[in-house]
């Protein structure tokens, strides 16, 4: 068996985690597999580099960036290649330059391309246990880029898949992936499987214990995710295409805090608007999730949409400085919300999955803000001072306790 | 004109200092050269890269070991790049990989072999300054290496060398190459040129400002060398292969305490016992420096040799271990030494050198221990406690001060 199994920044924060992680991987490598490890910066050392960058510049330029970036990683695999040599087992690092890992061009967010194969292939055949820097590639200029958040998954995902690898092992600090966030919602229980489209669902929904782009990458390739935890031995969840359990109505709800609403009241009721309205937004880079356009009075009409959080104040300023240019009357915007979503394959084929929630919600006197579905989605905004019950009744309604 | 400027790790240790670097290159560039920076690791960074793998294993294996420290350099021309980015120049950095600095296999010591000059020469072409990564190169199985102690001076030279640059100028925190070390011999004077052969003897007797290997180097490929200091614009030091100036009778005295004596007494007077007792410490790798071999008493002789201080305890115990097979009779350890060394091209044609020099320590009643002696350079072993004075009477009865 080929296994690649992807450990995060805090499995190898310190030499305890280190030998930890060393250790798993050697029993795995004991029992005959042939193994690639993919690992991410140590810690916080990603943000410590970033930190060290911004003290030079605000503006430091991404390919330098990403050289400076790249380190992070560099420094994991190799005390990881150092800790499985003291073992006694035969052991290579390599990064982006040694795997061949080739990306997009693009800085700070590059994808993946190509891997050329030889190098790992070769170090395996020769019995050696493989580690590989995550969220790193190399561009068509020999330049390094970086993968965006979660960029280390995506690495893994795509080694599986390049070496047709027989399992890929994303260990994070839960157990799983659950019915709900078991801080919030302490009925929650682990799923023993769920699909890609659920789990991509349930990542951009803010409960994402696996980036989206890897999730995307997996399910193009047909690479069969387990998500599991590094420090214990329980089951994980796969990721996979059609789950073979009994298909849930819904697989998981989803919250989400990190957002905010605004709201553009009074705009003029011609073509066009929209548009203007969000293409000031996008050519900022601000990126809008839920949007809800509504008629006015007196011949204007109201569009409220959804943000990040953090992206919140930067676009109410955009707007602020067009206001003229859009005819807004004006514009509000409420940081207090978040969003609530169910996720379930089992959704498309059965109607009524939506009043099921909105129902829940009643119940629970929770108002809804703004409501918007897919085929395999429901979302609402709500306070987000009722998230918590919202959560729970939610999860209770459709019975994922049990 | 084409300019390689090698800066160590104190000149990079912060923010001020990068970007006290950072305007120096600029204004190098705005003078219409092309530029071409080396940086070491910033500060203690490969001191507390070596730590950290220290707390892993004690015994590293040298592959990861070079893995781990090549990060140190990428992260300070990264910075570097960042900060000449800033002022509105254009830039890149480059590691070992993206240069194509080939060097021999051999992992903590590696030798530079060839380098691919086209990437830098577009880049240079682009009117980019570049960075890069000194101390670092690539082996033939696409592995990182180092080059070891002082490795960054040897990029520099073999870059000046392979692009035939105009100049290289090695940065550190003296204003040149001293005929005695300042705080030792209050009396010492910079010197304006020196020669290789010269500057080798210094770098190997402990005055070093300069790595031997970078001097080897600089003067098999005819490359000037300028030492100068990067916090001032003093003029520095050349070192080529014939100075211009008059011919000083010597150039420098160095001192030395990193040194320990070891006798071994009572050796028999039979052939090959020199080979056994050294080949002893070769296969530790221990370096031998100065070997004295005298009669002894009944048919027997004493050896006694100098090593490096943190080595003597070390050899000591193997020649114990050993005591029989070589036959010895006792072995004894003084670290309480000093080496004293005159070095001067103009010797080779004037005798009368080292009696000179013996003269004057004669005057200053220091006791000699060992002698040795070669072309251009004269050396005695002392006690520590002498070291000072004999160094200032050394260099005042050769009139350095002057």
């Amino acid at each position: 068996m080929l296994i690649v199994k992807k450990f995060g920044g805090t499995s190898v924060g310190d030499k305890e985690r280190i030998f930890h992680v060393a250790r798993r991987c050697v029993e795995e490598y004991r029992k005959g597999n042939d193994v690639i490890i993919v690992l991410s910066a140590m810690g916080k050392t990603t943000d410590e580099l970033i930190a060290k960058a911004m003290e030079i510049t605000p503006n430091p330029p991404r390919r330098e960036l990403d050289m400076l970036l790249t380190t992070g990683e560099q420094v994991s695999v190799a005390l990881m290649a150092m800790a499985i040599d003291s073992m006694g087992v035969p052991v290579v690092s390599l990064n982006a330059f040694q795997v061949s890992m080739h990306t997009t061009r693009v800085y700070g967010n590059a994808r993946i391309k190509r891997i050329d194969t030889d190098r790992i292939m070769h170090e395996l055949e020769i019995r050696r246990i493989v580690i590989v820097t995550g969220f790193q590639g190399v561009n068509k200029y020999d330049n390094y880029t970086t993968l965006g958040r979660g960029g280390s998954d995506t690495t893994a995902v795509a080694l599986a898949a390049a070496l047709h690898a027989d399992a890929c092992e994303i260990y994070t600090d839960v157990d799983g992936v659950y019915t709900a966030d078991p801080r919030v919602v302490p009925t929650a229980r682990k799923l023993k499987e769920i699909t890609y489209d659920e789990m991509l669902d349930l990542a951009t929904l803010g409960a994402g214990v696996l980036h989206n782009r890897s999730v995307e990458m997996a399910k193009k390739y047909g690479v069969q995710l387990v998500v599991r935890s590094s420090l214990n031995d329980n089951e994980g969840t796969i990721v996979k295409e059609e789950t073979s359990v009994e298909r849930m109505l819904i697989s998981g709800v989803a919250l989400d805090r990190n957002t905010a609403r605004i709201s553009v009241i009074g705009l003029k009721d011609q073509p066009g608007i929209a548009f203007k309205l969000f293409n000031l937004l996008a050519k900022e880079n601000i990126n809008v999730d839920v949007i809800l356009q509504s008629i006015g009075r007196e011949n204007s009409k109201d569009i409220s949409f959804t943000v990040a959080r953090s992206e919140a104040d930067e676009a109410v300023e955009i707007l602020t400085q067009n206001k003229n240019r859009v005819g807004a009357a004006s514009i509000s915007c409420n940081k207090s919300v978040a969003k609530v979503s169910i996720v379930g394959a089992g959704m498309m084929s059965n109607p009524g999955v939506a009043a099921k929630m909105f129902e829940a919600l009643y119940n629970e006197n929770v108002n809804i803000n703004m409501i918007s579905t897919s085929e395999i989605r429901v979302t609402v905004l709500i306070d987000e001072k009722d998230a918590e019950r919202a959560m729970n009744a939610v999860h209770g309604a459709f019975g994922l306790e049990e």
